[in-house]
């Protein structure tokens, strides 16, 4: 077959601050012919992330923010259908940005690997055995550098990559406390992600829920929210601690920069490293990064949790629902069959 | 002689911010007798430190605040005149934390060293060969880690800890960026510390001067006063760039701590790290540096300047001297004669 119908998200107009369906259009298109060094992928599933925030925005940003009228970037898993690259064959299980849509025409550089063992589930590619799995994995272990009977507190903790934070750091020996919003998700953290504490930072009192759950308290701090959470963690900062800067979902816009109580003198006084850590500086580590994921899914010491919408309809306002808390797993679209 | 009259500069009353003359009282003593393991040293120079607002500040630091009504604090070096330790004998010159006042009877343990050469003045041991220089030597090295070739911006580029970094900076390869206060200490940054730029951070306009003379950016900035100077030189930072905290001069009151716009965005998206760096938990490292230092300063590429103050009455008022930006060189007290 060598003619592709393809439905795609593109990115409509540059939102504000967080994304939401509106700015997204899904349009019907005709996939180009193939040329020599590239393939064809028919996804699976498609990723949504808190980071997509980041894509759109206009302001500088790790990376080129999505074009307008273009597809919207996104981790992918899918099966190649045609191939003129010579290390990817019909059949063959890939994962890499190839965006919100049914089919990507890409070089083949751009698939970041290939799935070659089914020991998990294909959907985990894009999580717990992906992009979120190994974000927890190095920025724990390279940048948080725990050590076994440490205090490690975990924003964001029952999302994608914070539960398996948490998980890691008790593998690792260390005591967790997970702050997250609303009860299920306190329920989840003690339940299906082991933290030895979870608060609700949404209804307890988090300075007070700090101090009682971490007496000795914080060695590590591994901070996807930044804002607010932060700085109440910050306050309880043992020398020599690390905090591990790793998203900012709780502030809805960096155009200005928000104001916050100035962190020089805590920092200094408690010789603290705070430091930000970007998945893609580490691709030399995915390996060995999903090899322990793989052993300690199997091994059940790491749980995770999925929430798979069907239908590329679906995307548009998925990162929204995240930044709204709606999503209780890691947040998937699934496109046709696996 | 067992009987030594004594002046102390003592702590009257807690500053609410900077401490003035007017929060200290000098009183005549009579010096306890000696007893065993101590010591009885003639204070010859006494130190003025910034960091000497924070020692007495009632907000937990990182130590415990001077006392109210005890001796001021501070590092000193001087002559021992009574011993009851072995390691210690009539003549020898040591230097600790032996406080604001004319003799110290104190334990053997606060000595930090003796000085056993006089290859450098006696001076430099609580300046550039000493406290300020060990501070510059290993907060760069060891938490700035310059790389020959990298930009390296100093604020209080003219102090006696900046200077040091500067020239250290330079020895080691880099381009030297100098933010200090007024164009003689401008001068001084390009004349005496040889930083390749310097700027005048309260007439020049920061931002574009920093474009200009970093056009590579900025990969290390050594921050000794936090505060609006740093939240300009932080937008500058480049990818993987470190934040050595060693002060927050700019700073008057952290009680309740300023406002200023949040950082974690810009720490994350530059994968900075910011780390806080206190000399004490260095002392293993004292010696090496010291080595350096001295054979810097006598091979000529270290210069020092000290501005030296005599009699113990000039003490009260020097730290406020020092955020008032009047000396130029690292603030001595002389006692005596050498």
């Amino acid at each position: 077959m060598d003619h592709y119908e393809n439905r795609q998200v593109i990115l409509k107009k540059r939102p504000k601050n967080i994304p939401e369906a509106e700015d997204f259009k899904i349009i019907k298109t005709v996939l180009p012919k193939i040329s020599t060094g590239k393939i064809i992928i028919r996804n699976i599933f498609l990723s949504v992330e808190p980071a997509m925030k980041g894509w759109v925005s206009a302001i500088g940003n790790y990376a080129q923010p999505v074009a307008l009228n273009s597809v919207m970037k996104s981790f992918a898993t899918g099966i190649v259908v045609d191939s003129c690259h010579s290390d990817y064959q019909p059949g063959d299980l890939v994962t890499g940005l190839f965006g919100w849509q049914e089919y990507a025409l890409v070089d083949a550089g751009v698939v970041d690997r290939k799935i070659t063992t089914n020991t998990l589930p294909m959907s985990t590619s894009l999580g717990v055995a992906g992009i979120n799995g190994i974000t927890a994995y190095l920025g724990l272990l390279s940048v948080g550098q725990p050590v076994s009977g440490e205090t490690v507190v975990v924003s964001t903790a029952a999302g994608s990559v914070g539960s398996c934070v948490g998980q890691i750091a008790k593998i690792k020996g260390c005591t967790t406390v997970g702050i997250t919003g609303g009860q299920k998700k306190v329920d989840m953290c003690k339940n299906i992600y082991r933290y030895d504490q979870a608060i609700d930072y949404k209804n307890d009192n988090l300075t007070s829920s700090l101090a009682k759950y971490c007496p000795q308290g914080i060695d590590i701090y591994f901070d996807n929210t930044g804002g607010t959470i932060s700085d109440k963690v910050i306050q309880k900062l043992n020398i020599g601690a690390r905090v591990v800067l790793c998203g900012t979902a709780s502030i809805s816009s960096w155009n200005p920069p928000p104001l916050g109580p100035r962190l020089e003198r805590q920092i200094l006084i408690k010789r603290a490293r705070m430091e930000g850590f970007l998945i893609f500086d580490h691709k030399e580590r995915y390996s060995e990064a999903l090899l322990a994921l793989t052993k300690w899914v199997i091994s059940g010491e790491i749980n995770y949790r999925e929430d798979i919408l069907h239908g590329i309809e679906k995307a548009p306002s998925a990162i929204s629902a995240i930044y709204r808390g709606e999503n209780l797993g890691k947040l998937l679209i699934k496109l046709g069959e696996e």
